[in-house]
This record gives structure tokens, sequence and C-alpha cells, in this order.
């Protein structure tokens, strides 16, 4: 698949540090970003940018929870690079002080992603306007729309597609519940609600779907492709980046360091924490759950294994 | 996705087969013909039908290499159910000893599909029609049709929509190396040049697609769809039968004796063998390499996991 205006954002950094807290030791997040310079990523996003306070320290939710201008220039300064990829940040919606963010011209920062459940669009909008209104590229990311009553989601993506300041809106498979066909269909909410949104995807790897469905929405249009080295990401994790430039042909992206960073850096991550698809994931995606569950459940070694057992409980059966 | 012709021919046997010399314990083999039954698959493959030699002895290559019929009798008595699925065989061209194959009336077996490359079709073709003969449904796998030139498929094709001998054509991504569009594409082919051909697919999973191709075959009208239990196969697996059956929502399948199957008897056999995907398989598939290249990286415990290597060493480009 070639289209010019295809654009690729790894969040590894952001979606992997839901796994551990955001503990990744310096050198494996500058490989992530040398892996998306010298491969032609367009846009790396280093993780969350929310308040430190007594309950979320540093030291416990890990630097890239905050992202301060030191440690990310720490990141883009380590490398030498003609090319760069624009620099993006997460917010979550109620746990960011936008007062503090100075202007996009004083930071390594380029893009601010907004996180949001339906609910809170009101909020999320507000976010995304106030980081507009600063320099920043901005999107908004509604998740669980796999969730959400299609009415209020309509109405969601008729404010959006009001807001001129945003930049793009996001279809977010939360939950990895997605077929091809429901991509599809949520896409053709999009368009038809927010017709004048440039449009991005976000999926999850429940049912070993993330990287077809990321297909799909390249065929229905989305030009903004969210994906992380080695799929790594909460739960069954996120489209794997390099199958997914093996898949595009467009002749700026180049494969080859995104397996250099995998063999020097994500093999030896592989021993320490898990992500992927396996059969709780599976589950959990199919059944249109909030992988919490299929995560507590993973986490008990005694019975992590029991797909038999999770299933007939996730469907209030008797086994 | 409904569709009342659709059909799952469970292979895991079969493929799984491949792994491990056909070494499975009687338990677990009991244990997949129990899971088709109460899942209400159609077809179960339990092995291939080849002929013992000295070299081929049953000891080496384990009894479901040859399935004789006082084999495929023990599993299929060990279950008492009133659903039974239909019982298949696979041929390979030139390890297979026609003359002695008796008639379908008097073996368990229903249906023998016959594996052949293109170039091998003359001799698939008269095995199957010998087959039917003997009055087994019969079908042609053309395996690795991705690395056929197209003018030979071609006539093949035609030469299988000329025989009234063949029930079923398949579809076969022997390298894992397609993409949906691929799917598309050759379906197109298959229904051009065989138009009177019931078609099934046979997925790998070497880019976490062989789940959505089989969707994409779905969507192409394929009615035969090959699955195997937790994915097992060789190299990257097949397509999960747990996750098609979740897909399908024809009432007559129950996912549930999958996962029980999975849970007692796939859980642990995950610990002597090793299927499914890795960033070796993916390699492999995008470069639509027959895989046992991949398989054979895999083994080395020391470079298995080296995947820039395996790449660069595959473009036959200096790291």
């Amino acid at each position: 698949m070639y289209r010019e205006e295809l654009k690729v954002l790894d969040c590894t950094i952001r979606d992997g540090g839901l796994i551990n807290n955001y503990q990744f030791k310096d050198d494996l997040v500058k490989a992530v970003y040398r892996a998306a310079c010298d491969s032609g990523v367009d846009i790396i996003e280093l993780g969350k940018k929310l308040t430190v306070s007594d309950e979320y320290t540093r030291e416990k939710y890990g630097r890239w929870n905050f992202c301060d201008d030191d440690d990310l220039r720490m990141i883009v300064d380590s490398h030498d690079s003609e090319y760069r990829p624009l620099v993006a940040v997460m917010f979550d919606v109620g746990r960011v002080d936008i007062a503090s963010l100075r202007p996009a011209d004083q930071t390594p920062i380029d893009m601010i992603r907004t996180a949001c459940y339906v609910a809170d669009i009101d909020k999320g909008i507000d976010l995304a306007k106030r980081s507009k209104d600063l320099g920043y590229l901005t999107t908004i990311n509604i998740m669980a729309c796999s969730a959400a009553i299609e009415t209020d989601l309509v109405e969601a993506l008729g404010q959006v597609n009001e807001a001129d300041e945003i930049d793009y809106l996001y279809l977010v498979d939360s939950y990895g519940a997605f077929y091809s066909e429901q991509v599809t269909a949520y896409l053709n909410l999009y368009k038809k609600y927010a017709p004048d949104k440039e449009l991005g995807f976000h999926a999850h790897n429940n049912q070993q779907l993330a990287f077809s469905n990321t297909q799909q929405a390249i065929i229905e249009g989305v030009n903004l492709l969210d994906a992380t080295v080695n799929g790594i990401g909460r739960g069954a994790g996120n489209c794997n980046l390099e199958l997914l430039l093996n898949f595009l042909k467009n002749p700026k992206f180049d494969v080859r360091p995104v397996y250099d960073a995998i063999q020097n850096h994500f093999v030896p991550l592989r021993e320490e924490i898990e992500w992927g698809f396996n059969d709780i994931y599976g589950i959990s995606g199919h059944l249109n759950q909030h992988p919490r569950e299929a995560m507590k459940f993973r986490a008990d070694e005694k019975i992590r294994d029991n797909c038999y057992d999770f299933l007939v409980n996730s469907m209030r059966l008797e086994p």
C-alpha cells in the first residue's frame, strides 16, 4: 500500500509504559527514538504529560508519565540525525495542568494528543483548543468507542468536527474488539459526522487483528496510523510497527532500524515484561470487555492460562 | 458473520504434526476430536495418509502420518457423541500408495485432501479422481501459489475446474505472505478460472494475518475454512479455531469445548513445542519465503531471536 499522505506514529514508549509504569531504561527510549529517526517514522510519542503530585511521583510512575522538557531533550539530543520525527505526548483528561504548559516553540514537543472517553469530550476538546492556542498540533483520541452509546458518540463527533483547533480525530479500538467490518462501520460514522477532520486509527491486538485492522483503516482512508515496536502495549499490545512498515510501500520508510531495536532492546525486555496476544486477551477482545479483568487474570501465575475458566466466568455461566 | 454454507475444517493434528513428526499423545488427539464434536466443527483432519516404508516408519514418523483405520477408529470410538464431524486425511503427491486405499464405506475416512504444488497438478488430480472413484469427498490444495508463475497457476485452475471428481479447490497461503488484498486477488483468479468449484482457504500466521485473511476469504465467498486449535501448525501456525468460531455466528458452533481443550492439553503442549507468530516468521512471510529457513533459524538457540540479522541475511544485504 502506498499513499503519499500516510503518516505513521510510533507510540511505543507511551503505550508500552502502561505495562511497567513507565520504568524504561534510558537506553531503550533512546533506541526507540533512534529507530524512529532512521526508519522514517513521522511522529514519535514519548509518553504522557501528566501533573506530578504527592501521589503521582516521578519515582513511582516513571519520568515518561510526565515528559519534562529536560527528559525529552535528553532523548532527542542523544541521536544525531538529519531527519527527525515530530515529538508527541499524551494528555489524559483530568490529570493535566494545562496552565503550566508553555508555548510550543519553547519546548521539544510538537503534538499533544488528548485521550478522553465520550463522556469527557467537552473537557478533551477544551484541552485540545488550549494546546492549539499554544502552537501545538492536536488530536482527540476517543477511547473505548466500542462501548459507547452511538447517539453519544455521534454527538461527540459533531463537536470535534466544529473545533477547528483539532487537527486529527482518532478511532481507538481500546478493547481490541473490532473485526474489519467494525473498523469500516465506525469509520463511516466518523466520516459522516466529522467530515472535516483528518482521521487516525489506534488498534489493540486482542484477537490478532491490530495489524489487519490498521490495514482496513488505510483502505477506508485513514492517514495517521499508530503502531509500536514489536507491538508492545497494554494487554495484547498494538499494531507491530515493523509489520506495518513492511506493508507500506512509501519509500520514506526503512524497516531495518526497527528490527535492530527489537533484536538489541526488545528481545531482552520480553524477558522482563509480557505483552502480546494470548488466549485470555482474545476472549476479552471478543467479549468487548475493558482489558482490566484479563490483565488481572494474567497476573495470577496459578490461573493465567486457564482460558476456559476465564471464558465461562466472563460469560457468567457455570463451567 | 453468518452464512449457512460456511463449513469449518479442523486440521489441528495434520498441520500441528508437522512440528513434532506426529508424535502426539493419544489423549491429545482424543481431546481434539472431542472438541471438534462438541463445538460443531464440520470436518476434522486427523493426519496424513502416507505409505510406510523402511525409511518412513510409524515409530519415527508417528502414526498420524499414516492414519491406519485402526488408529482412526481408536480416536472416533473414544468419544460418545450424537454429532460427529466428517473425518479427513491428507495425501501428499508422490508419497501415497493409492492402490492400497479401500472404498470409503469400509474405512472411517470421509474426505481425502490432496496437497500438491502447481507443477504436480496432474498427479494431484489423478489422486483425487481415484479417491472419488472409491467414494471419498475430495479436495485439491494447491500449495505455495504465492510462488507460482501465474500462467501455470491459471492452467492448473482450469484443469481442476474440468475434473468433476474434485469437490473443493483450496487457496493455500503456504508462506504466510498474503495481505487481504492478495487473498482477494488470488480468489478472483480462482473464481475466474475454476468457476464451478466450491472454494476452501488455508492460512498461515506469519504476519498475524491468518485469522483476518480467513475473514477476507469468507467475504470473498469461500465456504470451507481451515483452522487449528490454538493456531498450532508449522512455523507461525494457522488460523486459530477458537478465534474463528468466535467470529462466526452460525448457531451450530460452540467455542467452549475448544477452550477446554486448550486449557487442558495445549497449554501443557506449549511447554514442549513452539508454534505461532514471532519476528522471524514475520520477516519470512513478508519476503514470501518458504518457512524452512525461518524454522532452521528458530531452531538455533543462540540466534533464534536475532531478527535484524535474519532480515538482512534474507535480503542478501550486508548488516
